[in-house]
């Protein structure tokens, strides 16, 4: 009996510093069943490695055993793929390196790998979404923050020590820059996440005059959904924010391509669902600030996961590329 | 008899605008035989290729003849790897797309590989150079402009369509940019290409009183290598301009650092020669710019090929990697 065609099946587990969310997939990217445990309730991360596998085991179990499970793939933040381990991750309750991956392989005897979310985002988008057959492409994830997985040679870019792809931490202003959270200044985060939406609404709002519905908001609770719902309602203000995130996304976007040439950039978040709002000013930029020999060549393309399972599939699809 | 070991030899040919230099190389890098031949004397590619090969047989021949090569390599400006084409050379004779791979197997029955000047180099630094045994590292060639070959687990990258890797055209200054040859304004080339140097010479010049051993030469004749003879002088102008030019350096590697965070980074070219007054200023801009999760991991290093020999060894590189 051939042992491959029995494990028909993986897990896919997304950490986040609130919840934890686990489910088991199949082949073609449906999540059979799922669960979901509260991150920060566990500052030992044994009781919390416990605690998800009491709740991943009966799903296992229910559908078939462990015998049926490839593996298990994690995406956490500062996930280290070359060691499986996360490192100094300043939103987890556990300090300094910890080697979750082992700990895993250990309690349920499945092979186990691990890697950052955004990157766990690109090998899902290659294994069940828009990125499908393709060899050379960059994810940029636009959330909270803005992260980014980079495939080349049909292969997850880890570079020398496993931390590869940080591109929401390339300088786009090198003078008078917003201070990152990383403690210097510029970064593309500051300015294409969510939050950097909502920075660049209470700075055109203090530094202006003109009429906005984004007026009636308190400005330190401005979101970047805010912005969009007035956008929609034909806010001139609220548009020019994102034609502004737009356009500094495509100047980065330009960059990217002269690194790698990619044959599509695939933008995955909340921001990225902006429709023409977003899309049509990074795709005009682009083409006015791309290298000549790369113009109209990367497809600027919107993953096709659902945002509320695309975590759990990104993880899970690092199990089917376990040796075994 | 093994077919493999008879193939102890290969070819490179490196194709510059001016001159085209070939030569016989051994798989320790020793380049047995060589010759050149004027590029711009050609207007018909045919005519160019049978020079070449009238002038590269013989070297063959006195080597044991065509089945010693196990193949020839070229390095040549917007060479395509995948197509094995030149295309759209704006200093070659020839226009359009040029098949000069095919032209060169066509004559001489040999397998022939082709890229452009940068990632041969790369190719070359690996297979022979201070990057041997390196799975992860970028390639910086600093001459009269800047190129860029990226080393990525082991391979090229060559993107989707064969150009990637143009990081001397990544925009440093977004604002007052200086103007390209590309069109675009800002790009990394026009401030630490050889020519960059010398137009931060004349900017600071004009810009200012202070004494130099440069206002001895006419503004518009300034050379790279006059300001690093002035600094070896001791002249503090000329010892700031290379420190401008190591620091914005430094700034651009600490953004390639976050996208493949690569073993090392290997410089080559004459700016790299110019010793701690160029690699002192790149190397505290690293440290000062780059991400701290990839602070003090990267490896600044200089090439160990002779600038003579190393076009023709890096493009003799790629023939290695020929497949049978």
């Amino acid at each position: 009996m051939n042992s491959n065609v029995e494990k028909q099946y993986v897990v896919g587990i997304d950490i986040g510093g609130t919840n934890t969310v686990f489910g088991i997939v199949d082949a073609r990217g449906s999540i059979l069943a799922s669960g979901a445990v509260k991150t920060q309730s566990y500052t030992e991360v044994e009781n919390y490695v416990d605690e998800v596998c009491k709740n991943l085991l009966p799903l296992i179990i229910a559908h078939g055993g462990v015998e049926k499970i490839k593996g298990i793939g994690i995406g956490a933040p500062n996930g280290n793929y070359y060691t499986g381990t996360i490192e100094f991750a300043p939103n987890l309750p556990w300090k300094g390196v910890v080697p979750l991956a082992s700990l895993f392989e250990e309690r349920l005897g499945i092979p186990t790998a691990l890697t950052n979310d955004a990157n766990a985002a690109a090998v899902g988008e290659m294994t069940y979404g828009v990125a499908r057959g393709m060899k050379d492409f960059i994810m940029i994830t636009l959330g909270t923050g803005v992260g980014s997985g980079i495939v080349i040679n049909g292969q997850v870019v880890y570079g020398h020590d496993g931390f590869a792809g940080e591109l929401g931490h390339v300088i786009m202003r090198r003078e008078n820059g917003r201070l990152c959270g990383c403690g210097r200044h510029g970064c593309l985060e500051t300015y294409c996440s969510a939050t950097g939406v909502a920075r660049t609404a209470r700075e055109l709002l203090a530094a202006r005059t003109d009429q906005s519905l984004l007026r009636n908001i308190p400005a330190e609770s401005i979101t970047s959904k805010d912005v969009f719902d007035a956008a929609i309602q034909g806010d001139e203000l609220a548009a020019e924010i994102f034609k502004f995130t737009g356009s500094l996304l495509g100047e980065a976007l330009a960059d990217f391509i002269s690194f790698s040439s990619p044959e599509a950039i695939v933008l995955f978040g909340g921001l990225a669902k902006s429709g023409d709002l977003i899309m049509k000013p990074i795709q005009e930029s682009i083409n006015a600030n791309v290298l000549q020999i790369f113009k109209g060549k990367a497809k600027l393309l919107i993953s096709e996961l659902k945002d509320s399972d695309a975590a759990v599939l990104g993880a899970s699809a690092l199990a089917w590329e376990l040796r075994e």
